[in-house]
């Protein structure tokens, strides 16, 4: 996600276009997301291995922050 | 996040930039995250809203799954 000092053109574009919609009172901002499919287990070695992968290649940690969260792999309730 | 059945060249070019970095064994799949400041209670009916606001704008649900997720504002252990 962008660091909250970062202004974010998309997210406030899109603020706008949910207010144009009739959704008022929601602030938007936009990121990225990752979803990193392991082999195997994901143990302190691979979650620092994947850390590591955010920091050099997936974010930019000059203007973005990032999180990690371990999923297991059983079928998310996603929507549609 | 794109659907399992559909192409995702973006996540492929990751997946072959971590590997040329030394990450092998990690298959990226690369999506949108939106961050929705709401003011107040998260109840049902924000919660209707928000899931609305995703299928609506948000999200294209004809190539893209979509998950809302509540977090309390607290600050998240972002890292970096």
């Amino acid at each position: 996600m962008p660091k909250a000092e970062i202004l974010d053109p998309q997210g406030k574009a899109v603020t706008g276009a949910l207010e144009r919609l009739g959704f008022s009172g929601l602030a938007v901002r936009q990121g990225k997301r990752f979803e990193i499919e392991v082999a195997g287990e994901v143990g302190p070695d691979e979650l620092d291995q994947i850390n590591q992968a955010a920091e050099k290649l997936l974010a930019n940690t000059v203007i973005e922050t990032f999180s990690v969260r371990v999923e297991t792999p059983e079928p998310v309730p996603d929507q549609t």
